[in-house]
């Protein structure tokens, strides 16, 4: 865990949402990316270090459609960096941590991608990402 | 808006909490602080450049109290990092955003805080916090 990579927020039109975000972070987004696997047409924001993504859904059985649905808009996930990603995932089975898939998925952003569920971390559903070598 | 500062994470029993978050981490939370005024008790843990804020409820009209109330546990607010905090609630302001008290109170971590409210900012909780000189 050697940052926080970004975070995740699920909106209902990206269009609107890059005009929100830029005049609060008073810069554009630097890039939008579908990533069809997950359902999802995001946009990035970078704050620092850490990048803000939008997400949207493309497709009612998106994950975040789902999400939106029962909580509306806001924060969906939290992303943490990691170096080597089939590592912290032992890691974290060892400490008692569930899993969502252990095997690394397709993110956006040349990233591979685990998720954590959110009823072993606080409520918070955690990204584990590693840049694509 | 120049870094994460932190992401604030609702939770209802701190110490287990920390636990928790050290496990998922990797390491213990370096400080806890009481701030009286929101009737919070924080604990901080540091990944890189952010901060991971914990913050339990201390009494039963506290903003956290009624989150967990009506949300349960998860991610609370995201607060960025602002070199003069006035200057940036004058330009929010400007922008359109609504500012939840203009006028900076004291948050944990010797910072001077603002919040926007959530409907303007596509339901995330946003803090603007400058460190106190």
């Amino acid at each position: 865990m050697r940052k926080i990579e970004h975070i995740g927020i699920a909106v209902t039109d990206l269009e609107k949402s890059n005009e929100v975000f830029s005049r609060l972070l008073g810069k554009k987004h630097f890039k939008t990316e579908r990533v069809e696997g997950e359902g999802v047409e995001t946009s990035f924001f970078q704050v620092g270090e850490t990048k803000v993504e939008l997400l949207q859904a493309t497709r009612s059985d998106s994950p975040i459609a789902k999400y939106l649905g029962k909580k509306g808009e806001g924060v969906h996930h939290i992303a943490f960096d990691v170096e080597d990603i089939h590592a912290e995932v032992e890691r974290l089975k060892q400490e008692g941590f569930e899993i969502l898939n252990e095997i690394p998925k397709e993110g956006a952003d040349n990233k591979l991608v685990v998720f954590l569920h959110p009823r072993s971390t606080n409520g918070v559903l955690v990204e584990l990402c590693q840049e694509k070598k």
